[in-house]
């Protein structure tokens, strides 16, 4: 196949290199000017390269994006929330293949090539979810690659048959079962959790549970996913979602629960939301505990917020956490593209030899400033 | 004078109207269709519209938009950043008619035509940065109006000649003068506020007054200026900005300071700051105290982030707030325009015969709409 040449970028803003594709890889990073190579060329004029944006924790399937305005309705707390969802969801065609395209499309129009997504397995549903997201991401021909979470969004043990369609959904080729809440949501932690673990150690799948339930009893429930992730060996494969508690501890308490999250190799996976305590954040690097990025769902019946830019939560995660020198500020995009590879089941993700040919060409001076830079105006 | 028409355009979202304008205002707001006035005709193609952006809290002296990245550096506390500020702003011809039209026309460019800005005032600079910023304006022909606030960035009493300089700007013309953490700065919260009320009482000019300072030691100082406010009949001319005291005390002593606020007419200005405790917002929508957004500093020796975009830091209020519904997501909007007015010394802004002539067309649905959606991408 001819290889295609992009030149005179400038990779992380560094010296103007040429870019070869060879089908779906990267097989060269030469410098700019080196001896072409046959095959079609294309101008970076300059422009700043960096690895497709990562998406670490999306909802493609339910959202009404491209569809008129949607009012936000229901009661303002978690369980007013899903009865809400539940209760208008079919009117607006959630889910589908046409909604989860529509999300996805705006996606990779944010530079976004990669994403993990949970996607609603409930009663009511089944596995129709799952099955329009996979469809939704083979119409759109590879652009963005799809990790999908059965995710129980309407609880596991409160709703009978539940865990049934989680492991259905794991022996059909999920990659990941989700959990919301152990104890928030169906008032029994070590039930659900023992019920996911199960799960994951006969199908050989991973874990992304979301926790959202606050302060100690959030982080009671981080030492019992630790405890399990460590007893069925699948440490690495095991990512707690929002995970708000860890900021919220004191700080003694927060070394203890960064030394069982670091143990048991569990990820993390942050929307950086305004209101949230701030994550432990030089802590967790110190720890080589990896934190990914995401959306969230974006114009949902949940919320009328989002959009598809994982630079945005990039930069609401720096903001958050009062990152303000450049090294700072390049680990915040390192998070969004780079480093969230691992969140999408990529091993490397990178503007290297060998890695995929997913790269975001931004008119930016530096990586810190591709991060605070709004270029346009909004409209 | 000939008018202007612009046709077919929503205000505030609603039925299609023309909207007529003679001069700098706004003469007549007709139902779209209606007999055709004499003069020039523009085609609004559906768009909502909007009056102007306010930013009522901005720094358009010193910021280095428009020139080559430059690294945060300096000691992360406020006392590091006014240090590093001083140190550093002459390399980077801070404050200079440049900067100050480069910052302005960045607010321009987002639909901003009003303006509250803090200058630094200080025994370097003197008041050669008020010159500066009233020069850039007049550059720009009235497309944005600036209100000047005298401020002295680097403290006021631990600098002597601090006051002298402030009582010079106010007779000299400036709207306002400004103070800085009266406790925190110049640890000396009744001598800052002694000084500056009685400039203001001298000169006739109001007071918009910086209050980072924390806990009760803020919410001590917003009693001060209170008291001082009734004490010189000032009411309605003082601005407490950022005063994030008000969001941390407990709710008890929140309703006692919102009382005494009120009671003052004293108004908060805002740029809703991810990590800040939230306001106690429909308590004070309820008391009818003014609130105004802003974008604070823009790319300036004190951060790297930050734009232009005003209705950006409604968004980022929105979400600080946790708001949602379409009467709260409009109300986050009409702080950014109808009533951040009286922020830039206008008794009226809004879409009606006998306002200023500033309009924003936005293509949006709807006004929640124009809140939450970033049209295009960042670059």
């Amino acid at each position: 196949m001819a290889s295609l040449t992009v030149t005179g970028v400038r990779p992380w803003g560094g010296a103007p290199a040429d870019l070869v594709f060879d089908g779906a890889l990267i097989s060269d990073v030469r410098p700019a000017g080196s001896a072409p190579v046959e095959g079609e060329r294309i101008d970076g004029r300059g422009l700043l390269a960096l690895p497709g944006f990562v998406n670490a924790h999306a909802h493609v399937d339910k959202s009404w994006w491209g569809k008129p305005w949607v009012s936000y309705g229901g009661v303002a707390t978690t369980e007013g929330r899903i009865a809400h969802e539940r209760a208008e969801r079919d009117a607006l065609g959630i889910p589908s293949i046409e909604v989860a395209e529509a999300v996805l499309r705006e996606f990779i129009r944010h530079g976004t090539t990669a994403t993990r997504s949970h996607v609603d397995v409930d009663l009511g549903l089944g596995l129709r979810g799952i099955e329009a997201v996979r469809e939704a991401a083979a119409n759109l021909g590879g652009a963005v690659e799809v990790e999908i979470v059965a995710f129980p969004q309407d609880g596991v043990l409160r709703r009978p048959g539940v865990l049934d369609l989680l492991d259905q959904a794991a022996a059909a080729g999920a990659d990941r079962i989700g959990g919301i809440d152990p104890a928030g949501i169906d008032r029994d932690p070590v039930g659900q959790l023992d019920g996911l673990f199960a799960i994951a150690e006969r199908r050989g799948v991973g874990l992304d549970i979301h926790l959202h339930d606050s302060g100690e009893l959030g982080a009671f429930q981080y030492e019992l996913i630790a405890d399990r992730t460590v007893r069925t060996g699948l440490q690495g494969k095991v990512t707690v979602s929002h995970g708000f508690a860890l900021g919220e501890v004191a700080p003694a308490r927060q070394a203890q629960l960064l030394d069982r999250i670091a143990e048991a190799g569990i990820s993390l996976a942050t929307v950086a939301p305004v209101r949230s305590a701030p994550l432990p954040w030089p802590d967790l690097s110190a720890r080589q505990i990896p934190v990914g990025l995401g959306t969230d769902g974006i114009r949902d019946l949940w919320s009328p917020y989002g959009d598809g830019d994982v630079l945005r939560i990039a930069l609401g995660f720096a903001r958050l956490h009062g990152l303000r020198a450049d090294e700072e500020l390049t680990t915040a995009v390192d998070l969004a593209t780079r480093l969230g590879g691992s969140f999408a089941g990529r091993d490397r993700h990178d503007l290297a030899p060998g890695c995929r040919a997913d790269v975001v060409l931004v008119d930016a001076e530096n990586v810190p400033d591709a991060l605070v830079r709004f270029r346009r105006g909004r409209w």
